[in-house]
């Protein structure tokens, strides 16, 4: 084990889990490795669980990570030891606790976190989940980057947490670039989704590394929810919608960089993208789901930048045990660069990413189910969605077996607003709205996109709204009458509608 | 006059207005140069309304501009000329034929429309203001630079408007730099507000310069509101803030480039800092109004730039007259440029921008009233807000003397998220949402920034709204009531709680 540790001074520094979770504490913000359930810190947060559940314990941290954690939100959660949480989770305890009020949540947008450290927002202590440290103190991260670089760089003290599962393979695979401080900033030059502009590891002054713990757990696995009939049908629209592109000379049959959310429908598209016309793909993303690698094995794919993988038991396995044969055409990269607008903008990527619901005028909401309760987060998709070259969002078009709309007259919470979006797909059809005004952009919505439940009822709203007039015609008492009669009833349809 | 066209090939295409006017064809896409009144074409649009108010005519144009136009606006919109309109207008008869449904209205963050012309949508015909026409064809923008460079660029004819007005020392102001077509982009190489990364003018075959026509009206002027008390207490805020910031340590006593939007807070501000202990300042904007001038003369400034100049009367002709004084201190690039993520995000730009309204988690309503109706347009609030280093958005915290309250419960029309505002001000108070979950965003700013009138109606709903849980808690029942009840009975307060 002592081999991962390059500089042997620090091997004095190896701990056990239970006595580095002792240093924890009460009001500490932590900033933590981790991002879409991938190469998170996984002993002292589980130590730390299991302390206060023995011993009881009054600690409360503030827990920043990359994204969304293993175990240890849950593990975290609901022993209550966390007061605040950022900028991103999608944890069943830790949404009860959020929309409870017991956890304040900061959602940012996942390429903000940095900045706003770098601002000022203190980090008492960064826990790095590791493949080594090298010899000048430099901490090669495991599977994700997420925050990693800036929580090192800003943190008063580090605690390493070795990863004995992760191949020492896996050197070499990450390209850390970290940002100046402002004024004098340089451009961050990556042109191409290979470009390389940083270094294999963290820097990380060696007197910082409080402690170094060991652990051999693989990730937790991601559950990959294989496609059906619907979202086989989502993701055939959009694959026509790129080979329109391709022959109105808009893309070329590389495409432009790919990004996909986490999800069903995403997965689903990259399944397609097998078969389609399109080659020597290229992925600038912030997760590199299973579909990635089946794109590799295809060879359809030429190159993948992300900032972590998320994948299936299977895939983690293979690709871990294969990494050679994927370690050149792949690069993890920190979330401000792989989410940065300035990169995002200057590639054109083509930005795929899910939506609770929408809204006639093309508003989207991914987060906050009736308005108010948390579902994950807003992520990485506003980052993409406003800068992309093309923008796409999915959402079947009900949930709960058809008791819910997911196209509605008014979202009663707004991610993405009607400026950000240029194509919406449900299992329905697709609506283009490039270039559409609101009023063009509601008819093609309820038109294409609606379920035929609810269509009638949306033409309805749409057509009394617009005899008031206005840029976006709405009737303010009756926009979020389909929620409000969906808490009462449990069912968003009106009756007489649905007969008509 | 001819001495204007250096190239003197071009000079046998001067036609008169009238001429000119003639070859706007029904159903053509045309982009013409104006941002917020300045810089715009005044003689075709005008000679083209003349025409059909005398003769009548069945045409119709898209008509795409930088941002608002002068009197073109008007003329064209009240003649039924305009089509589809796109992205910006702030006009009082286009504005009211939106709103009718009329013309349709492509609204855009204003660093996206290059884009979308780029990818496609095609400029069937540019017209452009300019001061001169270079040996090489080379087009000189006026006092704004707006989306001249990427009309010119896409447009299959051009028809040049040299304004006699705009003195020629106006040659050398502008830095024209027109991104590549992806892939294969590079970074925009602007690390300092007074950086030059392109040329004097915009870049056009002569062969596609069909007509040129002498104009020589000065820019419509800026009705500057002066401030009075409650603008004066906000920009106090604001102003201590950003000292407060300095003695953090988060900004440098050169603060950082700072941004405005158009109106009387925006003034008040800058008018403030002549006595603030801040200096060399530098300005990253896309409009120069009179108060970054006043800053130039008490030698605040060191720096400006921006997309266009927008000023009242006296000020312009003291501009336009003293050019010499200022031109070395001044650039004006293209608004893809000065509204871009890429650079606002790199140079930690300062963005202060006007709201209609405010929601009780941070959302902002910066275009439809009451939801429906369109105001402006988003124009480049987005691009600054979600890219700035500080983003702070000001409103009077009611309207109407006191009948609407700009603090609700729930915007009926968001422009821009909980993720994209840091401050908030109105003459109540100033709330720092930095790093604040949504429900202590919500106590700050019911608390600093309400109206004594509003606040009571603000807790009782936030209260009643926590009790049924979530992240961001709503009464979706009531959530516009507030709105309903103005729409019903004038006045948005509730008499019983008006008289607690
Ligand atoms: C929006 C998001 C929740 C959709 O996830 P998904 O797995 O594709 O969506 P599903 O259709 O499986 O729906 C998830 C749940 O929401 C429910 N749901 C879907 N639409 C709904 C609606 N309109 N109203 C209420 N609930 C809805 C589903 O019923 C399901 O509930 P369940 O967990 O009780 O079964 C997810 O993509 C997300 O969190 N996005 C935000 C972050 C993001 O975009 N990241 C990507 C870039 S990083
Ligand atoms: C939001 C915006 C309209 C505010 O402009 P302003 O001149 O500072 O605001 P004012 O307080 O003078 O209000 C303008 C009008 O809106 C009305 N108004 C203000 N708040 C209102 C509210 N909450 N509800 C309804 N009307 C409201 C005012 O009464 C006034 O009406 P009037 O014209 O009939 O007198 C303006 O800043 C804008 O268009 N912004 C969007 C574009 C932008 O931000 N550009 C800057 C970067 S480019």
């Amino acid at each position: 084990m002592e081999h991962r540790i390059h500089n042997p001074s620090l091997r004095s520094r190896i701990v056990s889990a239970d006595e580095a979770q002792k240093w924890i504490r009460d009001g500490m913000n932590v900033g933590v490795s981790g991002f879409t359930r991938s190469g998170d810190v996984k002993a002292i947060p589980r130590a730390l669980a299991e302390y206060k559940k023995k011993m009881g314990d009054t600690r409360r941290i503030n827990l920043y990570s990359g994204a969304s954690l293993g175990e240890a939100d849950s593990d975290l959660s609901s022993q209550h030891l966390v007061g605040r949480r950022g900028p991103y989770q999608s944890d069943r305890d830790t949404r009860g606790a959020i929309n409870r009020g017991e956890i304040q949540y900061i959602e940012q947008h996942l390429s903000h976190t940095a900045e706003w450290v770098r601002n000022g927002e203190p980090i008492d202590l960064a826990i790095i989940e590791a493949v080594a440290i090298t010899e000048d103190g430099g901490i090669v991260p495991t599977t994700s980057v997420g925050n990693s670089p800036i929580f090192v760089q800003q943190a008063e003290q580090v605690i390493v947490e070795i990863n004995m599962a992760m191949p020492e393979e896996l050197i070499g695979v990450h390209d850390i670039y970290i940002p100046e401080k402002r004024p004098g900033r340089s451009p961050i030059n990556i042109t191409r989704v290979d470009d390389r502009i940083g270094r294999a590891s963290i820097p990380c002054d060696p007197m910082k590394i409080v402690g170094i713990v060991f652990n051999d757990e693989p990730d937790s696995p991601s559950t990959i929810v294989p496609p059906d009939g619907e979202t086989e049908q989502m993701a055939g629209y959009i694959l026509e919608l790129l080979e329109h592109e391709v022959k109105q000379g808009r893309l070329s049959e590389r495409l432009a960089p790919l990004q996909s959310g986490v999800g069903s429908v995403a997965n689903a598209v990259f399944n397609g993208l097998e078969q389609a016309p399109f080659d020597q793909l290229e992925i600038y993303t912030e997760v590199m789901q299973d579909a990635v690698f089946h794109l590799f094995d295809s060879d359809k794919v030429s190159f993948a930048s992300g900032c972590s993988f998320t994948l299936s038991r299977e895939m983690r396995d293979h690709v871990l045990s294969n990494l050679s044969k994927y370690r050149d055409r792949i690069v993890l990269r920190p979330q401000e660069i792989s989410n940065h607008p300035e990169v995002i903008r200057r590639l054109g990527v083509i930005a795929i990413n899910a939506a609770l619901e929408v809204d006639i005028y093309g508003n989207v909401n991914s987060t906050h189910v009736s308005g108010s309760h948390i579902m994950n987060g807003i992520g990485g998709s506003g980052d993409f969605a406003r800068n992309a070259g093309l923008t796409i969002f999915v959402t079947k078009s009900t949930a709960k077996d058809g008791r819910i709309s997911s196209v509605v007259p008014f979202v009663p919470h707004v991610d993405h607003t009607e400026h950000d979006v240029d194509i919406l797909v449900t299992e329905q059809g697709i609506a283009d709205l490039r270039g559409l005004s609101p009023r063009e952009r509601a008819r093609v919505i309820i038109e294409n996109l609606a379920h035929p439940y609810y269509k009638d009822a949306l033409r309805d709203y749409f057509k009394r709204a617009s005899q008031g007039g206005g840029n976006t015609p709405h009737l303010l008492q009756e926009a979020f009458s389909w929620h409000n009669r969906y808490q009462e009833t449990g069912d968003m349809r009106q009756r007489e509608l649905v007969l008509l």
